[in-house]
């Protein structure tokens, strides 16, 4: 039985320990917040006891903790969770500072401590198949990729202002699913372009909410992403990649699957509506792989490195936009 | 050179003589037509002279007759054509009788004529593909077979008064198309039913508009057929056939490829109007394979009695709707 | 909080448990099983003790019994509960005799308790979006339901010989979903066909592995259904229904939403494999809408009269079978 | 009666030929091409004579010139039917050099003759719809245009020596098209990205064969544009256009509607293969818009400025990928 340590019992903390509650072998003994409440609903639906965070850390029934604080408190949690042995789920992203996320780094890896950047859409169903087939060589060698990522609303402007920008905030997690993709061939140039389309207060907050980047690799792969804080039609998250030898997609998902005629056309349901219900299956998959990683051993993908290299595309892709040039990974990242 | 001779000038006489035109080796020589009108405009457009039906048909510039005119006069013109030993491209219905349909079988075998029975729909290039799968046995053996028409709009009464019922003059398409995908496996019991839903005038005049047949073959195979004269969306024209191994399905032709996406879902544009949109392409293919065949010899599919068989069975559906019974195609076909 | 019994503890009364353990206000106290090892088993995953069937039933911390034992003890599960006062949540078929489902109505009217038979497909997403855009007028007065369903394979031999054949085994949910979508417009006639095409000893045990229906209703409405037990691409799941303004359809649910590209076309995944993937989420919401219909009162749908319904249609569609004619529901159901 | 010439009897002076003869109201006078063959094969198909180009557009019985012949050509024959007041349809590009476009745009004014520059896919019935719908409004203010074009294979490297390079000779065709959904919000920055990544030659050539560009306007909306020679499952032409209130985007056309089911999943047909098969019906609008245009007066869309406005986005992306940077069109183009 593995015993774990819930860090943050907010929206994405409830998520996870849904998630343990239905694995077999794994159990929720502790749970952490900075408010009374969210914990003891978290700890009374789980089974657990309410902890502060570091006597949680160093609390000798749990194994391993699922860290879902707020970004800024990662770091502190991050070095306190290796140094007491702890196996380490991070949300992302780890820090938005890539310099302190080289620190995460040398602690974990001093520490040797298994650690899991939660990265989830690499476990969405549809996304790892379509990533497995690029690796078993459907459509031979990779030339173009396309990400498309669009959220339903803009968030409140509070929000934007805390966020670190829509590079590093919202497409961070496009900018992880090209590395994801591209396998193994790095990007070494990274171009943006933007706007403030949807909303002028996110432009007034320093921010844009419509955003397109040019990713390229070493031996000349592309990838290309777009983002945007809107779309009508629901959560919209679609990925093509072109081969020597075919295509990949990934449609959306959508409410169901009824189509009407009339004559107006033919007409499916909306996308599903945003991340809980679109990666559902992801997240239990994230934390199948990470309690059977621990339990097994073995090596974590994404690890804190593939956290520190999505922070550096993201920096990169807001100095791009910043300065209005190519940004080179190799010379700046 | 083949010359052709076109007999009848309305809708369905310009559409074949539309064809003629863009096929090399073939040209109109001569129209004719129970109104002066129309043969002068078709004449005019086509290059060709107006003749009267016989002179037509007995002239010595026309090595075959296209016959377009209304089904009451088809037995006539087919005995004349045949006599006057020229190819034959007949619409369906060759006759709403099928003892004259034997009849004229007689008279085209006695003469040896090629004698093409237009139904258009086993040229449409969508349907043809998916039949020469089924003879490929990309699916194994033929299991279920399902047929569904819906035309846009129910026609004028006058029109359904003189049309032989739904099952004559809609569903012998349906009818035939079963025979061409069943191969040969033909159906030995028929049944029906129907009802008029959508016009109650269309029920006034003796005939349904909305109807569902099951097909039988003596070796189990399974035809399901609907129609209905009403489909707000488009001229609903579609095929599933089920075999041993798989599946094959014609989907609608839609006005265009463009699909919307709002907050109402996701979009797409109405099925093509109705058959002139939807199988110009079948009309082009159904007169470039006659005058091929005329042109190079050897057998016509399909031929007079496949549009005898065809009428048979849509008796055989109007006898069973008439009685709520099966009926059986081998003592009462 | 609800206190549940689960009377069966196979496959489907693991399923209808571990819907119950994800249900907040909801518990299970005890399991029964002719069998201890599956008893144990699910009394450990649930936290409930084993008991004995009537034992159980009279318990008084069971408010509800989820019936999940074989089809013929239903009849004397049902009467107990029934005498108990304890609410029903009934597998279908209800019994295999339609007398005798008759003398279970008495005894669960008689008691007063709720019941629902356990048609889990209305409850899908898909099917019950589709059933509520009917009732919200969307498509207008309804004309034709087509309603496909093929199993990936044939079950066992032994399974067949006691399965009650094709139309009470497995067409009974199509039978159940035609009543459903035809909103109170009851079948009056029904003609079948079938025959063994899939595999000849599901013949020589007397059954058919292939067949169609079709239902027509007092009004004219017309339903067609076909089933067999063979599809290569999943389990076939499929409903279309045409209204006066319209259609309504819903489509597989397939595997993922991944689409390769290759000189070969376009390719999808295949449909979800069966009914435990494929109807997931419709176990969850029927157990969810049972549990919700006792702790709230009111009527219960699909409830015991409609388990005798579509076991007197699956009767009449086997009588046509044998009898080579339509039967109708009004003289002989 | 509007009399045309056709200069240029190759492939695409054929298929404009093909276009006016299906045309009422327009016929070809007269034919000219430096090669005698394919001349005297267009005029004996198309009823009309050969003569010499210049002799040709200075007859008195051509109204308008169809301008197919070799790119460096275009600007003397231009030129010479400015002067004798002939409507102009010019293939694209108009020339290589943006600055012999702006002395052929001085000599067209002078004459104020009518021209087209044949971007053909703006009269794709596809891409016109969803221009079309964007100009209605239907998806509010445009935010980002995304445009793939790949061809099924690359041209032989004698093609792509002379062909001006990727962004002039292929992607012209999508930057026109940009500017077409963009409507009126002019491109003020190019940067593009490119690799051979299909054929070394092409790189050896000093030419990219797959390709991506980012355009961005003033007032910040973002057009992304991917291109590569090479596509196995058919010619792959695709747009997506997101505004404030949707997305609309037209998808590829197959070569037939057939699905196969299998084990495999389902499959659908390829794409229609090349550009005469996939723009068919474009290429007969294009030239009966231009006809009527000409016929009945008034502005023609896309004119000589269009052709000049595309080649210098091509210059730009050409620029900016030997030099690694954007490009801005205000100051550079």
């Amino acid at each position: 039985m593995l015993n774990i340590g819930i860090l943050g019992c907010g929206r994405i903390g409830q998520v996870h320990a849904g998630s343990i509650r239905q694995i077999d072998g794994a159990r929720i003994t502790s749970v952490a917040d900075a408010f009374p409440e969210p914990a003891a609903a978290l700890a009374a639906r789980s089974g657990a006891r309410v902890m502060g965070s570091l006597e949680l850390i160093e609390s000798s029934d749990v194994d391993a903790v699922v860290i879902g604080t707020p970004t800024d408190t990662h770091y502190d949690l991050i070095h306190a969770a290796a140094a007491a042995g702890k196996a380490i789920f991070c949300e992302k992203p780890v820090d938005m500072s890539a310099a302190r996320i080289k620190d995460c780094i040398k602690a974990v890896e001093r520490a040797g401590v298994p650690f899991l950047t939660a990265f989830n859409r690499r476990f969405d169903p549809n996304f790892a198949n379509l990533q497995a087939r690029i690796a078993a060589d459907e459509i031979g060698a990779v030339e173009i990729v396309t990400i498309l990522s669009r959220d339903p609303a803009p968030p409140p402007i509070s929000y934007i202002q805390s966020s670190g920008g829509l590079f590093r905030d919202m497409m961070i997690h496009d900018l992880d699913m090209a590395r994801f993709l591209l396998g193994g061939d790095e990007p070494v140039s990274v171009y943006a372009t933007g706007a403030a389309l949807v909303d002028p207060a996110i432009g007034a907050a320093g921010d844009v909410d419509t955003a397109a980047v040019i990713l390229t690799t070493a031996s000349g792969k592309i990838c290309q992403i777009s983002n945007s804080r809107r779309a009508s039609y629901g959560y919209d998250q679609r990925i093509e990649v072109h081969g020597a030898r075919g295509m990949l997609r990934a449609e959306n998902m959508l409410e169901n699957t009824v189509e009407i005629a009339t004559d107006a056309g033919f007409r499916k349901a909306p996308a599903q509506h945003f991340f809980l219900e679109r990666y559902a299956a992801a997240y239990r998959a994230e934390m199948a792989y990470f309690l059977h990683a621990v339990r097994e051993g073995g090596s974590i993908t994404p690890g804190i490195l593939d956290g520190l290299r999505a922070q550096e595309l993201a920096d990169a892709a807001a100095l791009s936009l910043a300065q209005g040039r190519p940004v080179s990974l190799a010379n700046e990242g």
